[in-house]
């Protein structure tokens, strides 16, 4: 009996200790790498005339009612002491339907972006968080296609503000996908799901070609007709408007993808030519989400395989579930840890701005003059830190290089000082030096 | 049977369509000064050396066990799949304390801010939230008084930047309120926190003057000894320096009192002459907090009486709870939702950096020219926003209004555009002149 309270005792203590898996600490240098990511697309956001939205964590259970199928089963449940039935937020897309449901009286166009915390109570394995930070951007009220020319040309923004050269836009039709269905003979919501679910699968096996395709689509049972029409549309390749070209005459007969073709063209002839540069039709890309009815897209960074960082596209009938009204939307969202894992992986990732001094001294020496230098730089609104509490000048020095300061100004007991370069950086000595000489 | 049914529908749809009592939705120009404020902090903090922090929404339960005494009835429990017990962050301050004992590797001192939302399951009552953001920004490991004056210092630098000229930080110390009870004759922990409380009481009475304090303290029982030498300290005013002269006449034979005397002697030689005239040595300030060993402080804005803005001061001990060592610390908080109430009340709150231009026309009228031109005014970083679906001018005009556009940009069915300055702002009309005629 005493050993298991001892054994309680210390699986306590080890709790105490630890954070809930899917979850995680993050501090100093990798922080202001977030930070930094989510600055430069909240800038992007708001150079497109997207508002901020803040919606609460907490929401009433029935919002998140039939909304994400088997997904639900990953909903964080609670009650408060009221015994209210609540939730924790499963995404964005929810509370913002609850949103244009709530307050008929926002104006339209209602284009909000919002960088919040989401949940999902899910198994955890390597890059997957139960507490995970989404970036997502919508406009809800425009049928117009140039809606979705705008979310391509943000895709696009985004992805060069985030010092990106080389990336693909992939880009799809839900309506042409419904084409290769109808023209497989399938035309039932199922059946177009199966598609879907197909061309998810081609996608996720054609990294390295296609040969075996049709092998495999045979293996998982897909009808026969379904793989010939999957097989004739995703190896065609060219600039998007070639693409369409050929696809025009591969779905002439279903009415659907017509529809679908013309919309990209349409979408297209709105872009500048960089953005088209940039562009890929992909007929194996599918999406996922079940409530996209127009065009669909994805970003992907070549160079680095880990999947999408971005992806999104048109949903006119989701704000439905919410009230009487149907609402044209369309949006996307910025996969902000695979950005940060590619950008860790691409480069130094040094972020601007980044440049701190310390100014210091050893047990206590001068500690009033030094702190007067510090209000001095920070007046000047040089980034700046103080602490006499080192042992020594080797003590300092590794202080400073762990927390990746600059310049060090060091005091000695007479109330001199000098400086020593941690990083290289003429600009920031200058501007110190001029300080402390004044 | 089937109105109760129906009754069922219309309280689930009423839930649907709203948020949790305590949370709220923010939108537009009330986000963007939202945000204004946390950029201005969080650009304080940095500058100030401090670096961010993330930690999880969600803690282990045991994390939050035996530190807030009675406020642990207001944890938000929930269990995850796995039956794991977790709580939502009731503060940033624990799990500061989680962090500090969880990663002994860190470097000392510990320099972080965290700017995030907490939860406490309370009665909700006017300007009440059961979800909502704290600034926090704490140093671990430096008992030298330099950092204590490091955080004065930071707080005047936040309240100026903020734009605010007329503010107090009113400055006290736990040893010497240790003092008063001493004199007292009261010496045991109980007692001492009467002493605290009864201040914190004559704090929120004495607004108006400090007639009829000695009766509303014996209505509430206070030893007389006590009461007395209350109101021998708390109308003591003058420079920081001249009361703590007085008080140190006062309390000269309570060597509590005397360090405490010393300690904020030894503060306020580091601090700028401009930010001890800023301060006052307040003696009726209490702060809630049990944690406190040390210095304590207040920020208020006299001109709006809605309480602190800002608090905080020295805890030596909280970190033991949580390891075998003891650590000193010292932090502060900035209150989010007071900042904004004043700042809403004082000024018009114009956020700089919010012009927004609208490039539009009636019911489609040359999409393609306006849509090239909102690109080319983001390329030159001009917020801009496209819109085509209107009616006609005047709702172009109202929506450009609404949602705070500075110029619209209107095009015509033959790509002739015209503008209109909806807010005065002759450089932004220089600058999109400029683009359009090239």
């Amino acid at each position: 009996m005493q050993e298991s309270e001892s054994n309680k005792q210390k699986h306590r203590s080890k709790l105490k200790n630890s954070i809930p898996i899917g979850t995680i600490d993050v501090f100093g240098q990798e922080m202001e790498r977030r930070q930094y990511v989510l600055d430069v697309i909240r800038n992007v956001y708001e150079l497109f005339g997207f508002e901020p939205l803040h919606t609460p964590v907490i929401e009433h259970a029935v919002v998140f009612d039939g909304h994400h199928g088997e997904g639900e089963k990953l909903l964080f449940n609670l009650e408060d002491n009221r015994g209210t039935k609540l939730v924790l937020r499963y995404d964005l897309t929810v509370p913002l339907a609850r949103v244009i449901s709530m307050y008929p009286q926002l104006p339209r166009p209602f284009k909000r972006y919002q960088q919040a915390v989401v949940f999902r109570d899910d198994e955890v394995d390597r890059g997957h968080f139960r507490e995970f930070i989404q970036c997502d951007g919508d406009i809800v009220g425009v049928s117009s296609l140039t809606a979705d020319a705008d979310i391509i040309t943000l895709a696009f923004t985004g992805l060069t503000k985030l010092g990106f050269s080389e990336f693909t836009i992939r880009v799809n039709h839900r309506k042409i996908i419904k084409g290769i269905a109808e023209k497989s003979g399938v035309t039932n919501r199922e059946g177009i799901l199966d598609v879907q679910r197909a061309l998810d699968f081609v996608d996720k096996i054609t990294k390295d070609g296609l040969s075996g395709v049709r092998a495999d689509l045979e293996r998982r049972g897909i009808n026969p007709t379904i793989i010939n029409n999957i097989l004739s549309v995703i190896e065609l390749c060219g600039s998007p408007f070639d693409v369409l070209d050929q696809l025009e005459d591969i779905l002439s007969n279903q009415e659907q993808a017509r529809e679908g073709i013309a919309e990209l063209r349409e979408i297209f002839s709105y872009l500048q030519p960089r953005v088209i540069n940039s562009l890929s039709v992909d007929l194996a890309l599918a999406r996922g989400a079940d409530y996209y009815t127009g065009f669909i897209l994805e970003g992907v960074i070549e160079k680095v395989p880990v999947g999408a960082v971005l992806g999104g596209g048109r949903y006119d009938n989701l704000v439905t579930a919410f009230g009487a009204f149907s609402e044209p939307a369309v949006g996307m969202t910025f996969g902000l840890e695979r950005i940060l894992t590619i950008m860790r992986e691409l480069t130094r990732f040094e972020t601007p701005d980044n440049q701190r001094v310390l100014v210091a001294s050893v047990r206590y020496k001068s500690v009033d003059q030094a702190f007067r230098v510090v209000q001095l730089l920070r007046s000047a609104n040089i980034k700046a830190d103080f602490c006499c509490i080192f042992k020594d000048e080797k003590d300092m020095f590794k202080h400073a290089e762990i927390r990746n300061f600059s310049i060090v100004v060091i005091f000695n007991e007479r109330g001199n000082f000098s400086l020593r370069e941690i990083k290289k950086n003429p600009n920031l000595i200058r501007k110190v030096m001029k300080i402390l000489n004044r």
